[in-house]
């Protein structure tokens, strides 16, 4: 787009990154800031992406033996002290229920009384109240593997929060699983970190990278973390799903344990995994453009916005009539075994296009007279620059449209990837290292502050010094690519790991 | 079924209806009480449930338009304080949030820190935070009807739980909408109350009395509460599902205003509807026999469980393989639009087929050596007697199975109706009312202690007179059925409303 034009984000990605998200978010009509310290509210433009987002994962993890199970939102203080290095992780954000009902004071105002006798925090995540579950459920290797997920709201109260990324409430599901041996564990771990995987390449279209966390970068409590990697437009990270392995550190906490086959009493070995709704900030900030956000076909709120244009009142009756009959028939029709989902914008404004072009529905369909008198319908995509639409006979749209849809979702994975293969460049010196992070030194900018694949010697003093020093981070020692024997990249020491550097939200 | 006979059930409920039910609830697998004071766990097979009966009402709210969002789980005290009577209908049982973090004190426990300016209350229900939002949403007449729902759970600090029934927490959907006229409000009021009627009575095969509350029992804040009534097998009625038509009470608590067509600002006139998984102890308790939870095919778990008998060793790979076979060949079915849903139970235990009568599957079919060279299956539905199993050869099977699930569906009907219509009567006379709600004065106990269908005067004094005497409240003004001039059943004075009298959950 030549810099001159118009765009609906203002400010431009290029202008003020941080601000367009805001200003596409916003204008897309997905969420709101709420009147409660960093809750948001989620409006239904953005539910239903979340709500197609939940079905394909839902029938993933279903497919895998999961089955879905519902667990208090409280969680007394005494559970959360079980882990150690877990309290220690959440402690600092913990929204705490201490009383149970109002009461009118002196002045008529109403304060909180009904002490309770043990606080309760608010979940922050779910594994020692599943815990106690588990110890009652599981007596005998009989009853494992136990696969239990579910969907629910969470709370960590952040001090810097940003929608969709970081907010003090969000929806999210967690998986908790409880097997007889290590090995089964680590599978599953790897099964569901795989999922995720699954559900950004081909429904998010967002490539990403599977790996494994250092240790500091561990979720509290795991032996071994897992995640996925996304690289968003500003060529920072997201973490977009993570699975952990527990091996029996949570099992010990809550005395989860199993008779074997052999009648020896052992403790069983679990994992949790969990995506969230900062899947839909990943959404914004891997495909948005400055006419704001982008929606991937799969998982879009809608696929099609037909949008008749009525000049002459006389006119309305044939352009509605064309228009219902339509949409009707693009409704019967499946996309990747869902219906298509189809809106119709009757409202009598000239700018109702750019409102859709802002929400980042994929296909809008204009029909006016003339469309109707050629039997043809007038089509843009999302993907494309706005004025760039093509006619269509009506009958080839209506037998196209999963086609034209499964290319929009190829087209935003390919530019995605592109994109991060451009900005993911092999450091070996430490001095190129810095300067690649670091904005001032920027000779070419074009390709700086990207990814850095670079090898770490696995001494967590270095991986310390440079999060310090550049507030960089190992996102991920990547499962797949090159790893041979290299030079840490902060101490020069030798290292057999290239892992992937870089800074993140 | 003779007394003699064992019931899977102990107490049964004859004996002792309440503790039949916790063990009802209990060994069918649904829920588990959780260490959190009057918090439930909802177990895979009862979390299945609601997964099936979100999808029926998700599926009609939307044929109406109305949209799906989600709003903070917090709300600020001075919001809640907004509405007088609402605030009033709620004090009593809030959880209170006060602090963010937690920290160690002196002897190193964790103890809450960070105490918050304004204490949150955890949503109770959502009127007061949601109307917040509809006061930035909606400017213009154009802007309504605004119609919202929300699927969440709500926090009501309840002194005496019962799983289910009344739980500190618990699931629901919560329905708000906004309109520009009182009529439209009150149309809509009456829509939502109809799909709850329609879900309880096809789906859940429950049958209901449709209609309006007294006012002393409406929602706090509510200028109207509609509601549908149950009978459970103990008599007493199970408020299952209401609809509030707020009239401005909760716009000008939140100044959710419009401009109309005419250029005037007016407030708008608002709607809120819930139904929660209360209704699954309505389903257990409306069902349920001796042996345990009957679940109606509509919404059931799993429609039917494939029970190999494998005796010798040498039979179980044909067992297995016809079992598969067939399992696949019903879930490639559909009954009333969702996919037929299969369980394979391949434990080796002969009382495999008790726990699924326990569960409450309609459908139990076994499958064994002699079955299979028959090519047959022996069937038994929950509906009937657990020895009353049928045979059928394996095709009449597959090709009947959904009328054979109609077939159960419409017999639970039935029953909880005829059961209804026994246990209703008509009273005039004061004396006879307080003998049919007094357990000692019963001479018919048969027919005592239902519903009483009596002429009310509609003095609040009389309705609190016949609370206070009997714990039996009016439990609606019904929509239909028989009105007329008659004497009120308290004071004798003359009344023109027959309404609903009975003991409730």
């Amino acid at each position: 787009m030549a810099k001159q034009e118009k765009t609906a984000i203002t400010p431009t990605r290029d202008e003020d990154y941080s601000e367009w998200y805001q200003e596409a978010v916003r204008l897309s009509d997905m969420a709101d800031r709420s009147p409660v310290r960093g809750c948001m509210v989620i409006k239904p433009w953005g539910y239903a992406l979340w709500e197609n987002i939940v079905r394909e994962l839902d029938d993933m993890f279903k497919d895998t033996g999961v089955k879905n199970a519902y667990f208090p939102l409280f969680i007394p203080l005494s559970f959360l002290e079980k882990e150690a290095e877990h309290v220690e992780g959440f402690a600092k954000e913990c929204a705490v229920v201490t009383h149970h009902r109002l009461e009118k004071n002196a002045e008529g105002g109403l304060v909180p009384a009904g002490e309770l006798t043990e606080p309760l925090v608010v979940r922050p995540t779910s594994e020692t109240i599943i815990g106690d579950s588990f110890s009652k459920w599981i007596t005998s290797y009989r009853d494992l593997p136990l696969l239990i997920n579910q969907w629910a709201n969470v709370v960590r109260w952040e001090m810097r929060t940003r929608i969709f990324l970081r907010t003090s409430e969000f929806l999210w599901q967690e998986g908790h699983t409880a097997h007889a041996t290590s090995k089964e564990a680590v599978e599953r771990t790897r099964m569901m970190l795989d999922i995720y995987a699954k559900l950004a390449e081909e429904c998010l279209a967002m490539p990403v990278i599977k790996g494994r966390k250092s240790a500091s970068e561990r979720f509290p409590g795991a032996a071994d973390t897992l995640c996925i990697e996304a690289m968003m437009q500003d060529k920072k990270a997201l973490q977009a799903g993570t699975s952990h392995f527990l091996g029996q550190n949570f099992a010990k906490a809550s005395e989860i344990k199993f008779h074997s086959a052999e009648g020896a009493e052992e403790y069983a070995w679990t994992t949790s995994w969990g995506a969230s709704t900062r899947l839909i900030g990943g959404i914004v900030m891997t495909h948005g453009d400055d006419d704001g956000v982008i929606l991937p076909p799969r998982v879009a709120s809608a696929h099609v916005v037909l949008l008749p244009i009525i000049k002459k009142p006389e006119d309305k009756a044939a352009v509605m009539t064309f228009t219902e009959n339509l949409a009707k028939e693009l409704r019967g029709q499946f996309y990747h075994h869902r219906k298509i989902r189809v809106e119709i914008d009757d409202r009598d404004s000239g700018a109702k296009g750019w409102d859709w072009i802002k929400k980042g529905i994929p296909l809008r369909v204009e029909i006016g007279p003339r469309d109707i008198a050629a039997d043809s319908v007038f089509a843009g995509r999302r993907d494309k620059a706005h004025k760039d639409k093509t006619s269509f006979k009506r009958a080839d749209f209506v037998q196209n449209i999963t086609k034209i849809l499964d290319e929009i979702q190829t087209n935003l994975f390919e530019r995605a990837l592109t994109f991060r293969e451009k900005n993911t460049i092999v450091i070996n010196e430490n001095k190129e290292f810095y300067q690649y992070f670091t904005p001032q030194h920027q000779e070419k900018p074009e390709i700086h502050g990207g990814f850095s694949m670079s090898h770490w010697c696995g001494n967590a003093q270095c991986e310390a010094k440079i999060k310090e020093d550049l507030s960089v981070t190992i996102r991920c020692i990547p499962f797949e690519g090159e790893s041979g024997k290299g030079k840490c990249v902060c101490c020069g020491k030798p290292a057999d790991k290239q892992v992937v550097f870089a800074k993140a939200y």
